[in-house]
């Protein structure tokens, strides 16, 4: 990192705004504040995830007009809007653990943490309310609130497709996997990167060009992360549990259902429910997948979204330099596949 | 009812309005607005609820206008947040029937239902943008917009306590009671009000007028159930369950509980606590309330704020005789104290 201003820099800045937000005002609710924080990583306990879609959307904003400042309430905003569709995830899918700590509704219960997530999802709105006490246009910061509230449903109806799939036994096409993961994922670090824009220029051709970046990024991020989960350094060595003893149905499993033989699938299909599939059944999987060309097509996928990405950023003719480089650091370190 | 415009034209045009936002677009998320629909009484069951709440901001704008029409994106936002908010409780309560039907959780299940109440909390701010098409003013929608978001922020607040009371054995305290109905109930109530009169002027000292006549309805009306839980028609004849069968701690309780000697207490939270009492419980329970003046305590506090919200109503000089009947004959019609 060659920038003046640093990663670590923006990380603190936007906690610091978030924070402003979940502090405690009156004894009587300080608990849900304290719910609040501690999802968030902001408790200091340094559990707090990797604040990539804040850091996009102040980066997208600095490299337009060199600095962050302004654009705080918005990388608040999303962060916020992350960490409530988070903590109602992880009660959606019953997981009990997450960044190697318990999860809410695993200390506090279903009924606190259904509502802690409720306070997130407004406090994310809270947050956009400050960019009219920074300066910004009624007509700008209505725009800004569209676009969140847009971002949101989308996000609703990626997650009604992957617990409605979840539900049943076969796996979903791939085309509604794209779908899926394009209201779930890209859709809101599209908009992380469209809102430091939107706040940073009127120019509506650029602000395509940053939304189209942050799109094709954020299918990127879902495919490495659908690789990593079977190929990855942890999952093939077995030191976590790969995405088939998890049962997690990924792109690479869509793809191959297609292409399978009847038999293939039916193998793949109960290797996928057996609650807890040894080595030799993981591997067995993991072969198939690779004979069906399932391992080869996430890949080119994966590598085409991220080169598509990274020629959106370059079409932006973008001013700062440094910005430019952290922007294209996120991408190519982020993105192994 | 002599009002040219009836309430149930305002009733069907809030409906109208509602299902432009929860009908199906595509059949991949068909199923998340079916279920919008279906927890709204919005498929034909006729199953609905009242709608005071949109009938409250139609009737303040109208009461100031002299018509309803221009009001209506404000109506549907405060319904389909009442909604929200009703589709989280019934989970966060374990409720497996709301007006006579299953709750949303219990036919579709948790993950669905939480991801479905957000989805409702989402659509209630995407039903403020049309607003914007009606041509009121950035300034004036994104007032809105606040409003909205510190009504649900108090909704969250006022959740929390409740939750947090109801995991303890001792009832809480008769301020902090009056606390969480503030927030629970009388915020969105006088949000819904304030909605309509700010939609219609900018006549600042009317605007509070309005809210403050909203918010003491508001209380009035959570008290009113207070007591019909316990001496309503229903309750006291053993033709539905009171409240003191169905464990609910509501104000007469926490007035006795402050006013009972130690013995008086434990008797109290034996019986509220006893899974299912017997008849005789019940009529000692109440029995014990009336001793300690709880029942006066209550009704006293219900007409006080009856008469507080009349009052204020007639101190906002409303311009349409029409309107202030229907609005006066909501108060008289739903408070029976």
């Amino acid at each position: 990192m060659e920038t003046s201003i640093g990663l670590p820099e923006l990380i603190s800045a936007t906690e610091q705004e978030i924070l402003r937000l979940v502090s405690d005002e009156k004894s009587s609710t300080a608990g849900l504040y304290e719910m609040c924080r501690y999802h968030m990583g902001l408790d200091g306990s340094g559990s707090s995830g990797k604040r990539i879609r804040p850091l996009l959307g102040l980066l997208a904003y600095m490299s337009i007009t060199g600095d962050y400042h302004k654009a705080l309430p918005g990388a608040a905003a999303v962060e916020l809007g992350h960490n409530f569709s988070l903590v109602h995830d992880d009660i959606e899918d019953g997981d009990r653990e997450r960044r190697h700590r318990p999860t809410l509704w695993a200390v506090h219960g279903i009924p606190q943490a259904i509502n802690a997530g409720d306070a997130l999802f407004t406090l994310s709105r809270k947050a956009l309310h400050r960019l009219t006490d920074l300066g910004f246009s009624d007509t700008k910061v209505l725009r800004l609130f569209r676009l969140h509230d847009d971002t949101c449903l989308a996000l609703c109806e990626g997650q009604y497709i992957d617990i409605w799939a979840s539900e049943r036994s076969e796996p979903m096409s791939v085309d509604l996997y794209f779908e899926m993961i394009g209201k779930k994922t890209a859709a809101l670090i599209a908009a992380s990167v469209e809102a430091g824009a939107v706040l940073a220029t009127d120019d509506e051709q650029l602000i395509d060009r940053y939304r189209a970046f942050g799109w094709a990024l954020g299918i990127a991020f879902q495919l490495n992360d659908d690789l990593l989960g079977i190929w990855g350094d942890q999952a093939a060595t077995g030191k976590a549990p790969s995405d088939v003893a998890r049962h997690k149905k990924t792109l690479p499993l869509m793809h191959a259902y297609e292409h399978a033989t009847p038999a293939q699938r039916a193998r793949l299909q109960a290797i996928w429910d057996t609650p807890e599939p040894t080595d030799a059944e993981v591997a067995e999987a993991v072969a198939l997948l690779e004979a069906l060309g399932s391992r080869d097509f996430t890949r080119d996928h994966a590598r085409r979204y991220r080169d598509e990405a990274l020629d959106h950023l370059a079409s932006t003719g973008i001013v700062d330099a440094e910005a430019l480089e952290s922007l294209r650091g996120i991408i190519v370190g982020v993105i192994k596949a």
